[in-house]
């Protein structure tokens, strides 16, 4: 198989899954006529959730580009890895709604780490994904230029951790590691906007 | 990145942000047999709100098409602000939902408030995401004509001050705000079919 | 804007919207646990209604890559023409369900009608697509067969007109109705496997 | 029409219905605060058929993809097929559904009996498509190597007995039906990647 078909389907899954994201926010059903502004005032962890999952799941669509462009083949071992991360990207609404319905209450725990485990697993699947292609060059493009491959090889060890990290503060405060979660997208996006570092990643 | 799989990517995000507007209309259920005819009929302004949402996004979708002609190359800060404008266009359908079950009654005016933000925030990012590129040149392709791309840059100013003005209007009344912006989706389909002005723009 | 982008992006439509019809089937909540055979027996208005609109969608997907096939250019015209089918298009799934929940039932009617006009519209944007991009070879290619293209315009003129009558057949009986619907698709599909008849069209 | 566009078009389908799955999974509402971490857990069914069919319905798209490889053209009665094919796969998230909520239940075998002969269907239209594409090399490319096409055949053969098997096992246990459902795709996956035998099919 080509690398083209399964990055132009791995590029649909991310598309879906980004824009599944908006069935998330619930519509007000309101008791009595007169309250819809309060009420939508109201939902800004459903806002604030949106805006995570969504960026997160974009700086993931970019990282996956990263790696495709350094593949110059694909196996079946490295097709099933992929599977297994869009099986978790795909997944990514539902602990979302979780995080947006319960993160602020007494529940707040449970939905953090339900969010930040899945969040943890996504980005163990990334590095598995592109440490099983770069592995003695396994996969990789013969005209790949080393300092690159290496470059992201060391960009993405960081990524579970800080997932883990973040969801392991849940136990603390989940509206902390909520915070968090946004803050890693946010400095993601800065960075990598400011410093033009493209390997800084997940 | 190339900026061929960035269209294709963004390709797929309004064209699933557009299919999902329908899951807005809510089928009636029904107290009684025999009622389904007028409660089709009074679900009215879901109709016209899918209408407005969909030409609105379609007619972005055309721009943001036109925008992609023009570009050489992309970079880093680009690829975000292309983020921040697809965020606005895959929630359309929650306050698409608003309109329709809000704006003709007491909530008129914070549905239509909803909506009116959201589609002069995505104004600004569209408006954001092309002065970017097209700042002294800066992704314009070397071949692009410059009456062309200062066109666009003309066509594309008053986008957000027409939704802001039309988001203003729904402090006075809620339905002479909806009939705007379907109005401003109308008037851009009429004007751009009869004089074929592609640049007349968000 | 080439003719490539389009049909990628209509693709997109088409294929989101056929796939948004599942969740018309709703899931049977039971009272008691031991009646879901039952229940899921029952369901089967829903099944018949997910076929004949996947079908019929899945056609006009057909017909749509037929006219796309024709065409050397687009214009803004046909692509505001294109963004009306499509909108007709996306709303399938609203009155699918309609009549999955209605058509064999005391108001059968509204449903049956309901989805009819929908399908009427529908076949009388998909002329008008055809009719504006052959009127005077407008946008037709200039290496197309003039047979071919003669050959569409005669096949898809029936279209409306059959839907039309389907409708109204729902004035005497919902039932009558909704199977002339599923026939139509059944015929299409048996007359184009069979004769290889691809321009017996909508 | 050209194969290129088919397999875009089904490529779509794939994505959308994998992605559709995640909804699936029901965000609990709680009585009281307090229970969502049980709750979670306790939805461990649906994300046992989450993966099941998310697995299930990536390895069909990777066989779609490997009979397209070996064909040269396409016709009308193969595009109907492939529709078929797609409808029972779009069709997967209502029955993984009603797998996630009743197979460990009183009404478990309604649920199992219900997946697996969505499955079962499934792989007939698979085997259909391909055997009606290779039968005398009606379809297949001319530079096909005629042992990876009789490989193909040969593989795809045990899918539906497989499925309808596994469908049997429900009426003695729906839990060892689910079991086996999963353990199938598992099996796929597993001797796949060991093996590189990429014409283990269904």
């Amino acid at each position: 198989m080509g690398k083209g078909r399964l990055e132009a389907f791995s590029d649909g899954v991310f598309a879906i899954a980004i824009t599944l994201l908006v069935l998330e926010i619930t519509v007000p059903h309101l008791e009595e006529p007169g309250d819809l502004g309060q009420a939508l005032l109201d939902l800004w962890p459903s806002y604030i959730a949106y805006a995570t999952s969504f960026l997160t799941i974009g700086i993931m669509w970019i990282n996956h580009h990263s790696v495709f462009r350094q593949l110059g083949e694909v196996d079946h071992r490295f097709l099933f890895i992929n599977l297994g991360l869009l099986m978790c990207i795909s997944f990514v609404p539902f602990p979302t709604t979780l995080l947006a319905d319960y993160a602020w209450g007494g529940d707040g725990t449970s939905a953090a780490l339900a969010y930040g485990i899945t969040l943890t697993i996504t980005a163990i699947f990334f590095n598995l994904l592109w440490r099983y292609a770069a592995w003695n060059n396994r996969l990789i493009h013969p005209n790949a230029d080393p300092r690159e491959v290496s470059g992201i090889s060391r960009a993405y060890l960081p990524g579970p951790f800080m997932y883990a990290l973040a969801t392991l503060v849940a136990l603390l405060s989940a509206e902390a590691s909520a915070a968090l979660f946004l803050a890693i997208a946010a400095f993601y996006v800065g960075s990598s906007s400011f410093f033009g570092d493209e390997q800084a990643g997940f």
